[in-house]
Formats: C-alpha cells, sequence, structure tokens
C-alpha cells in the first residue's frame, strides 16, 4: 500500500502521528519561507507543509511539482496555525519530512475544480480528467450507493436478481434496435435489448414470482438532449400480486432510497391520481405536486358573453398565480410572447389582475360586468395580489399549454425546488390510444396490459373508455417508472389483440412465442421499470442524466474520448458476412 | 395479493388456521375417497386435500386438474396423519375449502421433477419450464446470493460500483469483438467490451482508486463445450496498491463468499505457488490441491542404465497413485490407452508397484536393480500399496501428460469431492511467452502488465527470465480470476512495446488513446476479474456454467428459445447501411 491514511481522514486526533498520503497536486502556493500543497484524493484534500528554513533541498524540490503530479509524501500530523473549519481535515496539516514523484503529469487542459473552465466538448474528451472533479465524483458515488440500496431492499423483500441476455433477438415493434451480426450463424443478427420486458415475463412463467435487475438496456433512437442510447433500468416483475401489491412494494423501494440516501422520510402513503385527473387539473399525466396552481376549467363561467374568442372555444381554463398581481406591462408582454412561441403555441394570453388594494382589473372587463369578473376570480380562490391567466382552444392542447405556462410559473415563482420531493402515483391509464392518422387503436403500454375488470364492458364497443391496470411513478413532474400488470389470460390476450386489428397471423408473427410460453400455467403477473440515470440525476440535483453517467455519449451517440463509433476492418465485415453501403447524402 | 402464505413455509405452527396458497399443481393422487395435490411454487411444496365424503363437487372438479395448471387454494392448515419429515411443510396438509384454477396449462413437454425426463436441446427450448424445476432453480437463487454478498463485500470496503459503457470501440488485438453498426454514424461500429479493462484503468486515472462491477462481457469465439459468447466478470481495480494489497483484498473476498454462501471458513492464508512451482510440481499453472500425487522429476535417477527410452528422455518424471498397487493387468492396459490417447499424447505408461508384501514390481526390472528400483520409490516417498507411473519426453510436454494423468487417478482415487475447496494464488507468472512460430515475444497477460522490479535487469536481455506483477486465484483446478500490477511508468511501458516489437507508430496505433490518458497523473495501480459463471456454477457443484445462466445460448451461440440469432428486415439493414453477404458453402 502506497499509503497509510487517505487525504480526508486526518483531524486533530492523529496530531503528533507520522502518516503516508498519495494523491494528486491540487495546488501549490509558494509563500516563500513556505510551500504548501493541497494533496487530493477520492476523498478529500490535505493541506502538505514544507519549510525552506528546515529542509530547504526539499521545499525546492516541491517547488517544482505541477498541477496533477501524483505524490507520496510522508510526515508528521500537526495542528495548523490558520484552521479551515470549512473543509474536515482544515484542522491538521502534514509537514512533510519525504516525498516521492509517483508520477508526472502534463498540464491538464481544464482545470481541476468544482468550477471548471473546460467546456462541454472538452470535458468529455478527457472524462478521465473530468471525474477528477468532486462534484462529478460525488454523483457516482451517490449512484453506487443508491444502487447498493436498491439491492438491500429487494433481496430483504426476497426479489432474486436475475440477469437476462443481452444479445437477444430483434422484434419489428417498438423503438429501433441496435442489432449485432452473428459470425457463427451467417446472415443472422442478434439485437440488444430496449428492455428485459419478455424474459422478465418468463421468469414468472418459471415461477420465479420477485424478480429485479438493474440492467443496460439500449434504444436506437434519433438522440435528444435527455436520451442515451444505452441506459440503466431499475426492471421488476412480481407474480400472484394485483396493482396495488405493486404499488405498495416499490412505494416502499423509493422511501427506502429516500430515506437511506438523501435523508427525507415520508410517513404518508404517497398521493395518488388517475390519468383522467391528472390531464384535467395540471394538463399532463406527470404532474408537478411541488406547488398546487391546479388548472381550472371555467368554460361555462365565461362564454356567452359577447367574448368571441371564448364563445368560440372548445374550452377555457386557467391558473391562478400568487403574488403575481404587481407584474408589469412589460412582464406581461413577456409572458405573453412566451405563450405564442412555437413549442407552446398559444395565441395569447388573457389575464385578471387581482390587485393588492382588492380591486380586479382584466383584459376583458369591457365583455363581463365586475360581478362576473369576481365570480371568475372566486373560481380559483383568487385573494389580492395573485394573477389570473387564462388560456381558450381545443380542451386537449389547450390543457398542454396551460400545463407548460404552470410549470414555467412555477419555475418563476421558486415553487420547483430541487430539494423538495414531491412522488405520486398516476394510475387508471387508459388501455388503448386512438390515432387519427391511422384509425386504428394502440396499446397506450403495450399489448400485454391488463384492462380494469370494470370496464371489460366496452371493450370491443367503446374501447377508448376501457382503463388499464397501468401506472407510471412521477416524481416533480418527472416520470420515474411505470409498469401495468399483464394478461394472463389468452383469451383477454386475443380481444386484445382483435380491438388492436392484429390478424391471428399477426399476433403469432409477432408475439407467438411469448404466447406459447404462455399456454403452460402463466400465473397472474405484474411489474415495473424505473429509469436508474433519471432517478439518480433527480437524487443528485441535476438536470441531465450525463453527469450520473462516468463515460456518456453525446447527441450523436459517440463517445468522445475513446472516440466510438468507428471503422472497423474490411477483414472483420467479410468475417460476418456484411459490407458497408452508405449512401451519398444529397448535396 | 393471490395468497397469504408460500407453499414453503406452513409448518404445525399454523395448524388451525385459514390460509390461501397459489402455485403450479406438480402431482396429483386419487385416493378412491381422497385427491391429494401438491402445489409448488418458488418457496416449495403444498399438499391439498380433498375429501369426497364432506366435499363431492369440490373434490370431482379437483380430479380434472392437469399437471402445471395454476391454482388458488384456501383452506385450513392440518396435521398430516402420515407426516414427511423429509420435506419442511411435510407435517402438515390443507382441507380445501375454496379452489379457483387462475390459468390452465397445457401438458409440457418433459416432466418438471429434480430427474426430468427431458433431454437438454429439449430442455433449453422450454427453459422458462426447465427453470421451474428446483434443481435449476437452486442455481440461481444461489448466484443471486452470491452476487449480492460479493457486493456487500466491496461495498464495506469502500469500493465504488460503476457501470462502463457497454457500446465501445472495437481494438484490432485479442478475441474478436461483437460489432454493432451505428445508425447515425453510417459506416462506423461500435463493439461490445471483451472486459471493461481500459475504462477500470481510466477509473483509477480519474482517481476513484478502489472499482468493482459484475458486468457482462462479450467475446465472439468459437464456442467450446462450455463458453458462452456473454458471460459475467468481477471486475476490479485499485490504486495506490502494490500485488499483496490486490492478493489480500480479493482473498477476503473469496473468504467471505465461502463463509456467507457455501459456510466453509478458510482461516489459513490461502497457499501460494510461484508459476515455476506450479509447472514442476503440478504440470500446470492452476493445480488441483485437493489432492497431493506431486510429481516428482526422476530424470537423474533413471538415466545410464541402458533402458533408452529413459536415457534418450529429455525429462522423466511421474507421480504415486496411494493404494493402487493392486491394479490389474487390465486396468493398466487401459490406463495405458489413456495415456496414449491423442488428448494426452503419451507414447506408453511405465510403473513400479509397491505390493502389499514389500516387494517391488516393475515394467523396467531388467534394467535396473532392485537398489535402483528402491530409490526411486524413496523418492517418491511410496509405502506398500502405492504405484507410481512414470513417463519420459521432452520436459514441457511430459510435465502436461503428467497433470493429466494425475487430475485422472485423482478423480478414479475419488480425491477430487465437490465439496472440498483449496483455493490457492499462483504468483510470478512470466511477463513474456515465446512464440516459436512468428519468432516474438508475447505479453503473457497483457501488454500493461508490469515486471517485478528485480527481474528489470533482464529486461531486454534475457526476457524470458522477467517475472510479471501477475496473478491467478485457482480453486480445485479451475483458474476463476486473475490479473496484475500495470506498468504506470511511461518509460517503462515503452520498453515494454519495444521487447514486444511494437514500432513507435503500432502502439500509438493501439494503444495511443490509453497511453495518452497515462500522461496527465496515472497513479500505480492493479486489479483483478473473476469469472462469476465459473465461480457460481463451482459453489453450485455444477460441471459447466450453464446451469447458473438462466437463458443461456448453445455451442453455435443460439439461443434457441427465442430462436436467436435470426434475420432483420431489409429496411433495416438498409438504416444501418449494411448489406448480408453470404459466401456459398463449398460443397
Amino acid at each position: 500500500m502506497y499509503r497509510t491514511h487517505t487525504c480526508g481522514e486526518l483531524t486533530m486526533a492523529q496530531v503528533g502521528k507520522t502518516v503516508t498520503l498519495a494523491g494528486w497536486m491540487q495546488r501549490s502556493r509558494d509563500l516563500g519561507g513556505m510551500t504548501f500543497i493541497d494533496l487530493r484524493d477520492r476523498y478529500g484534500l490535505t493541506q502538505l507543509v514544507f519549510n525552506m528554513e528546515t529542509n530547504a533541498g526539499l521545499c525546492t524540490e516541491a517547488r517544482k511539482f505541477g498541477r496533477e503530479f501524483v505524490l507520496q509524501a510522508t510526515g508528521k500530523v500537526t495542528e495548523r496555525y490558520n484552521k479551515n473549519l470549512n473543509m474536515p481535515t482544515g484542522e491538521i496539516e502534514i509537514i512533510v519530512d519525504e516525498i516521492k514523484v509517483l508520477n508526472v503529469s502534463a498540464t491538464p487542459p481544464f482545470t481541476i475544480e468544482d468550477e471548471s473552465d473546460g467546456g462541454d466538448e472538452l470535458r468529455m474528451k478527457y472524462r478521465y480528467l473530468d471525474l477528477r472533479r468532486s462534484t462529478v465524483r460525488r454523483n457516482l458515488e451517490l449512484r453506487h450507493h443508491m444502487a447498493q440500496e436498491v439491492r438491500k431492499y429487494f433481496d430483504a423483500l426476497g426479489f432474486m436478481e436475475v440477469e437476462t441476455p443481452v444479445l437477444i433477438k430483434s422484434t419489428p415493434e417498438g423503438a429501433r434496435d441496435f442489432v449485432v451480426p452473428s459470425r457463427l450463424n451467417p446472415g443472422q443478427f442478434y439485437a440488444l435489448p430496449q428492455s428485459p420486458q419478455t424474459f422478465k415475463q418468463l421468469m414468472m412463467v418459471a415461477g420465479f414470482d420477485r424478480y429485479f435487475q438493474i440492467v443496460k438496456c439500449f434504444r436506437d433512437e434519433d438522440l435528444r438532449a435527455d436520451r442515451q442510447p444505452e441506459f440503466t433500468q431499475i426492471d421488476c416483475e412480481m407474480a400472484f400480486v394485483e396493482q396495488e401489491d405493486i404499488l405498495q412494494a416499490f412505494e416502499g423501494m423509493l422511501k427506502h432510497l429516500f430515506k437511506t440516501v438523501r435523508g427525507v422520510e415520508f410517513t404518508e402513503p404517497f398521493v395518488r391520481m388517475t390519468f383522467a385527473d391528472a390531464i384535467n387539473t395540471y394538463g399532463n399525466d406527470k404532474p408537478d405536486l411541488r406547488f398546487g396552481m391546479k388548472i381550472h376549467e371555467v368554460t361555462n363561467l365565461v362564454k356567452g358573453k359577447g367574448f368571441s374568442i371564448f364563445d368560440n372555444a372548445d374550452y377555457v381554463g386557467g391558473i391562478c398565480a400568487e403574488g403575481c398581481s404587481e407584474y408589469t406591462r412589460k412582464q406581461l408582454d413577456e409572458l405573453t410572447e412566451w405563450v405564442k412561441r412555437p413549442q407552446i403555441g398559444a395565441l395569447g394570453l388573457i389575464y385578471i389582475k387581482f390587485n393588492i388594494d382588492g380591486t380586479l382589473k382584466s383584459t376583458v372587463d369591457k365583455f363581463y360586468s365586475p360581478e362576473e369578473i369576481k365570480a371568475l376570480a372566486d373560481n380559483f380562490n383568487a385573494k389580492p395580489s395573485d394573477i389570473i391567466f387564462l388560456l381558450p382552444g381545443k380542451k386537449k392542447k389547450t390543457l398542454a399549454q396551460l400545463s407548460e405556462l404552470r410549470l414555467e410559473m412555477g419555475a418563476r415563482l421558486g415553487l420547483r425546488d430541487k430539494n423538495t420531493f414531491a412522488p405520486l402515483w398516476v394510475i387508471d391509464f387508459p388501455l388503448f390510444e386512438y390515432d387519427e392518422e391511422t384509425g386504428r387503436y394502440y396499446a397506450m403500454h403495450h399489448p400485454f396490459t391488463s384492462p380494469k375488470i370494470d370496464d371489460l364492458q366496452y371493450f370491443e364497443t367503446d374501447s377508448a373508455r376501457v382503463r388499464a391496470n397501468a401506472y407510471d411513478c412521477v416524481v416533480n413532474g418527472v416520470e420515474l417508472g411505470g409498469g401495468s400488470i399483464r394478461i394472463h389470460d389468452q383469451e383477454l390476450q386475443q380481444r386484445m389483440f382483435k380491438v388492436l386489428g392484429f390478424t391471428k397471423e399477426q399476433a403469432e408473427y409477432q408475439f407467438g412465442f411469448l404466447m406459447n410460453a404462455f399456454t403452460y400455467g402463466a400465473p397472474p403477473h405484474g411489474g415495473i421499470a424505473f429509469g436508474f440515470d433519471r432517478l439518480a440525476s433527480m437524487f443528485a440535483g441535476l438536470d441531465s442524466i450525463r453527469d450520473v453517467i462516468a463515460f456518456p455519449k453525446n447527441n450523436s451517440g459517440r463517445d468522445v474520448m475513446i472516440d466510438s463509433p468507428s471503422h472497423i476492418a474490411d477483414e472483420q465485415l467479410k468475417e460476418l458476412n456484411i459490407k458497408v453501403e452508405v449512401k451519398m447524402e444529397k448535396s
């Protein structure tokens, strides 16, 4: 061992002891007679001291070290004159007797500090240096801690972690698969799993009744800002359970994580909200419940008073932003421009100010009597100092716009604190989604999702009305996980395929293998999967999942550090029985 | 929840209680007035009882159930008349009041029993049914348990589990990579990792000083009996350590696993043996130390007595098999045939019997005096009832033959008990291997393996003599893990490349990226990787790794259950900018 202690553990308790530390030179200060070096390792920083008077040779040598040199220092732990109580080792320093350069370092292309001077691309290229920064390292420590706690929780409940295969079979539905040519089976390909869905259901058929896995999954999508071609899921499935059992088990997991990793204790059950309520009250199916500002529909209150924009609207709804009645014209104009951006797409913004003096002032005063305006304000429980924003339009679209406006106002009002967590279950999702374009129903979750027994009566006749045993876990407006109770009854499964417009042959072709397995005594079962990267990034208080991934890829799916993907040798292609054919881009 | 209890937990303590169980019908016995059903789940079997006298309807219904039907039964826990003390629930049975068929089952293609009537291929095709067999299930439970204990051990020591990427870059050396065409980067490919070697070394450069991961790795090899294209490694690396630190840390891991998972406690340090001693004494670098029967070289004792086979031999060695002096002519002939098989390749077998009456009898009596034969026997510490087998030839080849013979005799004598574990470290591997064919040195481990400081003097002049800081962990003749201390000094690395015959350009091309990372202050570091599948299969007492893998592939790399790999759509190939070109086999 090159050290007796780490750079994070020495305190007054060790004063007088001779110790050996090893680490990187964070910085060096030269104060004439003395030289101070901050030595860094994963555990912290410790100050090394060299004295020109007592050991000129050593001090002179120490002055030659560059940033990020790897050093091994032996010396005596001594109480500092100028203590730094902001760091755990700030009360002591090491009077160095011996120093050894374990390795030199070229000058890093950016500073290894909490706030680095390196840009994104540069830091990604030298990710191994970026990872030295304690801010980045702490994210991975957190992720490690979370993974261990997830496993402890499941292990204690008798869940088994089972590794499912990575080289599987391509399926034609869903997102694009990454594929892997098989040399031993010429012309054939494996696919990388988008999720272990099939295998976890087979584990249930096999009687493993409680399965989980923290597992890499792959999706060949056009990448958006916060997507990675490979990502990690906490994948789970249980047999002989109903929806309630699943919600309990996985709410338990999140509570355990919040408590052990973040020190946040949820003593009450998570809020549960139906999909319908989430849409009508928050405008989307993953509401941020850190703040209220619910959407109120006021269609009936505003129609028929001669204001054509409202009269012609399918729906009018709004939100009440507390304490914003003093918004200036400029602020309101800016907000109006904000909702008119193409990403939101509103035509304008109507407001009612409930002034501090109790008066009401709106953009639609000429169409409504003061009593009518007051009634509107009352509908929102508005009080002096509040402002109400109204948007009209098609219901679905307007609700989506109001959702965006609500989130924006929440952010502007500081109601979306990263250290506050508002978890909930969104339940009772529709089983089917109707697609206008193709004129058919699609499974909102997947074709094995079971319907609510109470809604079976509408299954064929009013399919859109059928609710599913499907659920999402949402925290702070982010969908962290989702799942469903699966269909284990073959007759019901056939009805499902029929509504989805599958012929028997199509169903057989796409799902035959799993359906066949189900004929051998599939138990009732259901499950859930959580996005582990997202969960970790929320726990870390980050906006992106990138910094909870040790070696992430950029938006083109490239690892700029190792410069991958790359061209491969013709010999290799030949062995794999494939040929590259890159079409020229039209220019 | 479909049950109040599992099928493995009810005992006399619950007699009188009404319970609900759910599971699969293992078997049904119809004894006229009574019907007994064994209900099975992951946790065990419980006997259900139906009585024709007290509930004819229910009993008649129960008689219709087929094997593997999924049942939910409610009834009273009752003491049995005929207790079966071989099973945990054997003292009780359930007098069933209500039974529900949760799902029917087609007749399984083989019996779901510990000893199944299904052949290998059939059981692989219906792996989800094979997994219902408790023998198979227990292997995966064991694997789960081992994985959790590995993580507990490392977590407690401050190791961080870091997920390294699966989509990485193809490297031209080593075994064949599986590759993945990138749609977003036309004509370019990712590769799947053969191990996270580069990334774990980068983690050390990044200062993470204690890393581990239980991780899938991939190798596109021509598959042998016990190889899988995807396999799992316990991958580890540490910084600021020397070889001794690594051996201590990972010997600790194995001891922890043996103790917590198998109840075997090793209080003494593992045996350590140099590579040279392993070869000379056991004929190979992964000796099975469950038994002695060491190889003795007797070249000098047997030469010059006129026996030309020995006189012409480069080396003569042998083993002493205890208690085998009574071997018949037939047994000896059979053993002689065994060593002459092409897999072993000996020309014959010479033996010396030390008869129970104290006399000595050998196949070479006419060349040696009784005293010379006695001296030979004494060299092996042979005693009456033993037999000595001698083989002559080139040293390396003969040692390998003696190793095979020793293992075979160990097996025949019952000295290789699966519940006895003999772990050891093989250390001081040679750094280089000379290849006669290409006339150059290769790195025995990999080109980043560090040499012993003491042997640096021979580095260029007598390279074959240079020992490495490389080590293997061997248990019962199986190499479970191996690793090395890496080179962190750039000058030494350049010398290494030179001995290996790399030009500067070649070294740069193949290893430039890692070498560049090493210029930014790489700490001294080293690591190890264990084959997790093999470790689990040894703990499970299995000969093959297949049954500790939930969904294994066959020897052609096929998953016969999901029928993968498979052909993919032309559209998909076009998107990936590749074309399949299967050459016709010559017929």
